[in-house]
């Protein structure tokens, strides 16, 4: 844990140059639009420790698998966001030095994410080596009002001199991935031009064949007024610039601005690539930096006006949970149905930028509640495009008839993952599909979408349950054999609760939405039908008696579910009873030693009784959050959200705010010493979750929304926004009171502490 | 499955030349001395597809692990037999042309594996591109009698033409393994020296720092007499040789000689390396290549009069049964207590050479029975030399207190293996460790190797098992969470019944020998005791405590033990369920899928079964294996024996003749489809118990030798040599009667058919 970012409540800041954690401040600093996104590399060189990262959202690469023992059904490859050329570098040589901060001295040094403004804000002063002394303050962003631009304005001042310096502008598509499976590069050129105010390259990824035109242009200023140097221009392999020599003048601000065009053939011909980024870059230069920001601005400004949540009395907490929102909301703009959410964003490579389960499970419900329906809905369709790669994988792995087995980490549909105990195993992804889309549902309002896209993809995966469920002769029910629930310290277990569980419930809201399509629309379910050669009678006979058959685990004796078969043989201990030099446990114990263990890197059992929370009562809750809370060591960062929201259910305040701590600051304090991989954008969304169905206690129930918050001892009051249904609701809780606004939208009624509200 | 091999009772014989079966040749055909192997490479170029190799025993070299997601409790390396300078090479060039057999026409070729006299035998016509015949007779042995030498007798007689030829006699230590991780070259050049008559290379293992000094010499001859030719030296890193040319006379046979020695640092000081191996060459040499053949020759003789099985009315099954004996015997000797028996022994690279549990499940019992009782011994003495690196293996899981958990694969001690539910949980593989001591001191009545090495070891084993046993205060009895049991094809399951019942069987016998050697030797193991600071009365008390509150799954109504927790839920089908095209089904089928199914790669409580077969009478075994043997589909190798025996002795002779078929001509006939790759040197072992035990019903109870043989329909009569207790017993079965022949040693009673028999 660190705890080097100054606490404000709109700002992330750094003071004073630590290159130990450089890094780290790359991840948080980051910056992005949903289109593309950036580390926070220094404009300038920098000779010291990196991580050098650009991406283009959709733009990845099949990274030949490695293991160490292959395994029949491991997919062929790994397909990962890929490290994009880079466009951000602005060299600066002064006389026969580089401006490089880890070979010159540094003072003042600030670095400011503006979260409100989405700019990126740096200042130093550096020393070089020859005594020179220059000021410099630099400022970036990703446009958020186009996706396609972003712009730098880096200004220099030399303190101590005058001098001539040397202004590199460049593009580089020579770039690698650190995580590259066998140290290969990814990117071929296809074509590249320089001229004087133009470096361009268009690269194609090997394999997946996208193109990317990344182009740059520049104005170079002193007191407004444009200083035209002396070019010299340098072409070699994947690479273009521009060199302009200007003369410093002491005191004397010059300022460069550098302008970028990334455009990709996901949204463009290839053909006419190179010539729709010129266009693209020509536009956003004549424009300039001062008005592109304002658009930029006002978009973010847009986004703060609906999803804000503002804390009273917690600087550290309201920072947190700021962070959370800008860096979900500057990865995912929902415009584009091919997207999704990786885990670490547009901050690193970990994860390969791939889509995961975190999705459905966590980041839907936030952009449910923060943005226009169509953001989540695209967030469905993406799986919905997918289903037939689904179909194809469940194909792989034996599965028949139509069964769909979404991927556990994709891109393009395909499996990518290759843990056995993971890749074929950790099924209950497909539960989670399934469940997000009750879930938009349930939210939106919007039950038709069952009848152009989600009705083919519950089918799909109801018929994935039907295949992988067992009937035991011995015990007379179906089981469920050979999984790995969403807590991984557990593989291949059998009968894991949560797994059974929303499996059974699939099969019932499959049914469910079979029913509710031939009610709307009669002709199309036919179609559908046949289509897919669904044998309704025998198939749905099946779910059926498996519905009412299936075997759930339980203890009687103690009231709670089981986790899985065998697990009350475990040496039941808490996490207290650990010692501290055995945390993590993945770091410092065996995986054997963990698996034989009880103790659990995310409460699955939980997970469920979340997930489906009005099916159980408050006792059963509390009985479940007795018996394995003690037991879970929150290792994965999807944990600590969902005990927020349980533990605010029943009524322990304390707990629930401990768990707040833990999730809403876990990339900014560096809680788990793996920020400078890149942030956990996903488990993000569970932050937000946390205060807005914890403590703000919301839920959806039959088309009303609710809520029942309470204000946690450490705050003074709280307020959020969110979304409902055309409708922008502020929930302001204070000490003595709580209430609920309509900003904007119809007048309607609310569930307030269980009593119905009228709203106007 | 393939059926090249012409069948032969003493000879594996290849009958004309086809490429695509030569590294499948180059396996089957491969030799060893116990102390260096080589697969049967041709010694004139060859530039088709080839799998060089030359192995050194002993000598190998840890390759960084490679893994797809690191788990903590990974070995950092995989230890690996090498691939070893090359000392066979004698390149031959006539004119401007190679003698290549993938550029020339080649005819009448034929290559014989004598496994009398341990001789690889090839010859064969071939037509050069330019039209000129030779014919070369190959023949090749790694001497028995001296371990250090090997010789070849390579003769070309030019049939249609008289030319010069360049002949090349190298030693090459810039050899490469297939298996490399990551591509490298494993060995360091530490000196070189080329002289006429002389090329020797030392080269050293990079990380491991053993030295090999290889060294040839050669003689040329026509006729007898020695032919001097022009010698041209070449030195290049690595790689030292003699190029002679000489001429060759229309119809009359040219004869060179190639000795080599090699030498390693395992056996000689490093500093004299060079020497030592020059002083062993010129000793070879001067003996020349027929006297050398003599000693090699008569070793073999001595080692089939112990060992050798003949079979009447079979002639596959004979040249399979010696096939199997004569590679094991090849393998190891058993005079080096640091070396041990890999899978594919010198035969291929797979499997890194390393240790597996193998040796003491499968090869003791082989060489108790073929051999002086000291090369057992050696095998145990090899584990009991690990015992601290077993200590320390258990220490990095998290075990402590002395606790040794000796690695599932190995060559120095340490554990290689990176699959969690291998490496962590194969553990059974301590079982088979602390019953080979139990199964030579039952053997050879050896019982005061309890004092010096036996219960020192036997102890460690225990404190593991007490460590690794959970007591279960649901089932109020100790449980064995998360194994992997023998049966490769369940991972991480509780209570693996085979894995409980050779710990609990280990308490017993660690108890056991504990009291042994305290009557025996009282000062010895009050020592031994002090020094492992072992506290009697609290560790044994909670061994008693395991071994009577062991909870041992039963299924009482079919009368069989089970397999593991959850194994009656799978749906029980038959091998004979499946589909020819889903077999074998660990390359048919995804991982999970055969996780799911009930079928078995080997059946662990059959193996269980058989260990402790004096434990279970003929129902209870019948039973076991009409529920498991249906569902075994014996993708591992080490499989079929164990129902060979099993069915023998419940006089299932049919089922026992299946399986005996698939375990003695696995390579011979290529049955998996991978002899390529090197041959199953291990479950050879197992082919030979098949018979012994298996149809010759041999027993070792009480310090009596048991057989209650029968004769397979399919067979004449069959004849075994057995070694115990200083006698060689001669067993003949027949149609009519079996009889047993006290060929050498004292007099003594066996037991033949459950009647006692004086034999003298």
């Amino acid at each position: 844990m660190k705890n080097y970012i100054k606490h404000h409540p709109w700002q992330i800041v750094e003071e004073g140059f630590d290159a130990h954690l450089n890094r780290i401040s790359e991840s948080l600093f980051s910056l992005g639009n949903g289109r593309m996104g950036q580390r926070a590399n220094f404009e300038e060189k920098f000779s010291g420790d990196t991580h050098q990262g650009t991406y283009v959202a959709g733009v990845y690469y099949p990274d030949k698998t490695r293991v160490g023992w292959w395994k029949n059904g491991y997919p062929e490859y790994f397909a990962k966001v890929l490290n994009a050329p880079s466009w951000t570098s602005i060299g600066i040589k002064i006389g026969k030095h580089e401006l490089d901060l880890a070979t010159c001295k540094v003072s003042d040094f600030k670095r400011t994410l503006d979260m409100k403004r989405g700019l990126l804000h740096r200042s130093f002063i550096a020393t070089l080596p020859d005594g020179k002394k220059v000021q410099v303050d630099a400022q970036r962003f990703c446009s958020m009002a186009d996706g396609e631009v972003g712009a730098i304005r880096y200004a220099i001042t030399p303190i101590n001199f005058s001098a001539s310096a040397a202004i590199t502008l460049s593009v580089d598509a020579d770039v690698v991935n650190k995580d590259s499976n066998y140290d290969e590069k990814f990117w071929n050129e296809v074509s590249k031009e320089a001229k004087a105010g133009l470096a361009l390259v268009t690269a194609e990824t090997k394999k997946t064949f996208f193109h990317v035109a990344t182009a740059i242009t520049y104005s170079i200023q002193v007191a407004g007024k444009v200083v035209k140097g002396k070019v010299k221009i340098t072409k070699r392999e994947k690479y273009a610039d521009n060199v302009v020599t200007i003369s410093l003048k002491k005191g004397m601000e010059t300022v460069i601005y550098k302008y970028a065009a990334v455009l990709s053939s996901e949204n463009h011909p290839k053909k006419k690539l190179a010539e729709s980024a010129k266009k693209k870059l020509k536009a956003a230069a004549e424009k300039g930096f001062q008005k592109l920001l304002d658009a930029h601005v006002a978009v973010w400004a847009n986004i703060w006006l609906k999803c804000d949540i503002s804390i009273e009395g917690d600087v550290a907490a309201q920072q947190g949970i700021r962070f959370n929102i800008f860096q979900l909301m500057q990865t995912y703009t929902g415009d584009d149905a091919r997207l999704n959410i990786g885990p670490k964003g547009f901050t690193g490579e970990k994860y390969g930028g791939s889509t995961y389960w975190d999705t459905e499970a966590y980041c839907l419900p936030f952009y449910l509640g923060t943005s226009d329906p169509k953001v989540a809905r695209n967030l469905l369709v993406y799986r919905y495009k997918h289903l037939q790669r689904a179909i194809e994988n469940a194909g792989k792995l034996g599965f028949t008839n139509g069964a769909a087995l979404y991927p556990m980490v994709t891109m393009n549909g395909e499996e990518c993952h290759n843990e056995w105990e993971i890749t074929f195993e950790e099924i209950h992804r497909n539960g989670a599909i399934a469940f997000a889309i009750f879930d938009y549902i349930r939210y939106t309002g919007d039950e038709d979408y069952l009848i152009e896209y989600g009705l083919e993809v519950l089918i799909g995966i109801s018929r994935f349950w039907s295949q992988r469920i067992t009937f035991s002769t011995e015990k007379q029910q179906y089981v469920m054999l050979g999984v790995t629930g969403p807590n991984e310290y557990e593989n291949n277990v059998n009968n894991n609760w949560y797994t059974s569980y929303i499996a059974c419930w699939t099969l019932e809201y499959t049914q469910h939405a079979l029913e509710y399509v031939r009610k709307k629309d009669t002709a199309k379910v036919t179609k559908l039908l046949a289509k897919i050669k669904f044998n309704e009678s025998v198939e749905t006979a099946r779910w059926k008696d498996i519905r009412t058959k299936m075997y759930l685990g339980e203890d009687k004796q103690r009231g709670i579910y089981l986790q899985q078969d065998g697990f009350l043989d475990k040496e039941l201990l808490t996490v207290k009873d650990l010692r501290k030099e055995d945390r993590p446990l993945n770091q410092k114990w065996s995986w054997d030693r963990i698996l034989r263990s009880c103790f659990i890197k995310q409460a699955d059992v939980l997970q469920g009784l979340y997930l489906f929370d009005d099916r159980f009562d408050d006792e059963t809750i509390k009985r479940n959050f007795d018996f394995y809370e003690p037991m879970t060591v929150h290792e994965s960062s999807l944990s600590p959200c969902v005990h927020v929201i349980l533990a605010s259910r029943i009524g322990y305040k304390e707990k629930a705010y401990e768990m707040y701590l833990r999730t809403s600051r876990l990339d900014l304090d560096d809680y788990n010493n793996d920020t400078e991989d890149g942030c956990h954008i996903t488990s993000m969304a569970g932050t937000w979750m946390s205060v807005i169905k914890g403590f703000g206690g919301m839920r959806v129930k039959d088309g009303m929304v609710h809520f029942s918050p309470y204000l946690p001892d450490q705050w003074k009051s709280y307020s959020f926004r969110v979304d409902f249904r055309g409708r922008v609701l502020r929930v302001n809780v204070m000490r003595q009171k709580a209430e609920v606004q309509l900003e904007s939208g119809e007048p309607m009624e609310i569930v307030l502490n269980g009593a119905k509200v009228q709203l106007s």
